[in-house]
């Protein structure tokens, strides 16, 4: 796993992921005390930064390894990102979601022409499931984080932060990640390594789901003691992955842990001042740079609003926060 | 008014107005029966397009003028945009907005550091208002469209549209622009004219305020009964301005009339799909992308979302639309 992986993800993405801008609102700036930069992976394809590491994977795949089609687990946004990205390259997918998945997440795979097997998540083993039909046709499993090239195509979202920030000037600030197992925060923490060393990774967590910051803390691998029950689904992980966790251990600075009613907040202030829609886990980090501001330093923040994936429902439960 | 106008706008406005993004959707293209390609005006320095006019407008007015401050009539995003504009450029900013005024816009054009004067649009005359107190202070106006350089900024949206569409080889596409008085219209028509002249700029405005379609079809300005009373705000207006109805005239194609249950089913599928807050207005266009297809030829349309200002009540309105 190194940089020169994502450079190559980069070109293999290029014309197919979309570079995303990086925005920022004078108003947004004024809650938080310093300037806020956000990096809006909502607006990448399939409205998650999970399209970049799915092509990535994809792409990189011998063609007729290819060809007899991809399986994925995913909770959502790497179901759709895998979804889209065979969908485009022309190839099967089969997609296998707990079926307390959002709604939205459900639709929107279908729609991309995945195959979508639900499973209890309180009954049944994905695994089993997903082994059997892997064996049965032939399918190469899409692991949502603690894979190379997988991580290598969240990566290119840190090439592109790094670039943006050196055009506003930016030498030096936290950049706060959504973090589930850690291959977005990982991939951006390699290649801001390599093009940007003055901007350094930090983790954005829910309460009671901080397994990252826990970690990173201890010096080893911790889990959560709960694995369901938190409104930022997308980033709700049992622990941090094997390959994300060593790299995170050496780039990222100490974890950030936000509420879900802060997160609920940030989404608020997402819709009124960035005109985005974001997701509870997506969020996350947005709600760092607002509730945290304590601990970050320097008069630059950056932030990804790393999905919008929400079903109309939980968002109006957010824009009443404003009340 | 001319082509090197806007060219010369663009030149003062690079790097503080924003480049947005082209954006697009597969799944809103399922809906819509071909490409929907969006830029995504919302994403604009306060939340809409206005910025751009009033940029260009400050920046172009000399320095001794422009000291004085500036003053403006508007509803909501020109006001928006003229506050952030002179505070950028270091001088003060007078706003007259009618007290009935969506909250977020004025509490926004206040939080930008202008001061807002309100005035009640049935009893009191904004004009004499504001004659008194551009007069007392030696405020310049700047007036919302019919002004050649305010057109000349909002015209920078077309010579990216022009860029963006010849990037993604559509050389034939109709563009749908939300209209009010017709300035980003006729902006984007002339940019497009001399850029990319296989595009070709079509309105869209509400049922029951749709005087551009009506005084493009007739040859000559026509005013509409009412000048309230339409969630649309941001591009209700009593007629289409003088130049830019000159040029509307010359260049754009039949006006499309949308309902305003339509912008508000458009604001959900933006809200789905792109993941982006329209307000009702900003949304005409999508609206008359998704439902007017009949009305719309070739296999891409592009259509702006032109704001993004709207009340969170409002936008639990269009959600409401999804169920």
């Amino acid at each position: 796993m190194n940089i020169e992986m994502i450079r190559a993800a980069a070109a293999r993405l290029k014309g197919h992921a979309r570079a995303t801008p990086l925005l920022n609102a004078p108003l947004l700036d004024d809650l938080a005390g310093r300037r806020i930069w956000v990096k809006p992976e909502c607006l990448q394809l399939t409205g998650s930064f999970k399209f970049r590491g799915a092509w990535s994977a994809l792409s990189a795949l011998a063609p007729d390894v290819r060809s007899k089609g991809v399986i994925a687990f995913s909770s959502g946004n790497h179901a759709q990102g895998v979804a889209l990205a065979a969908k485009m390259h022309g190839v099967p997918a089969v997609i296998i979601m707990p079926s307390d998945s959002p709604t939205l997440k459900i639709e929107n795979t279908r729609a991309y022409g995945a195959e979508v097997v639900l499973y209890d998540r309180a009954g049944e083993s994905r695994e089993e499931i997903g082994d059997k039909l892997a064996q049965d046709r032939g399918l190469t499993l899409i692991k949502p984080y603690d894979e190379p090239q997988v991580i290598a195509g969240q990566g290119t979202t840190g090439l592109e932060i790094a670039r943006q920030a050196a055009e506003q000037g930016i030498e030096k600030a936290d950049v706060i990640v959504c973090c589930g197992g850690g291959g977005l925060t990982s991939g951006i923490a390699l290649a801001l390594e390599a093009e940007a060393p003055g901007l350094r990774v930090r983790t954005a967590e829910p309460e009671g789901f901080d397994d990252v910051a826990r970690s990173l803390q201890s010096g080893q691998i911790e889990r959560n003691a709960r694995t369901s029950g938190n409104i930022c689904d997308a980033i709700i992980t049992p622990q941090p992955g094997e390959i994300t966790f060593q790299i995170m251990q050496r780039l990222a600075g100490p974890g950030l842990v936000v509420s879900e009613t802060e997160a609920l907040q940030a989404m608020a202030h997402a819709f009124n001042r960035l005109k985005l829609v974001a997701e509870p886990g997506g969020a996350a980090a947005l709600a760092a740079a607002l509730f945290r501001s304590d601990q970050i330093e320097g008069d630059d923040v950056i932030v990804t609003i790393s999905g919008g994936n929400v079903d109309a429902a939980m968002f109006i439960r957010a824009l009443e926060t404003l009340a």
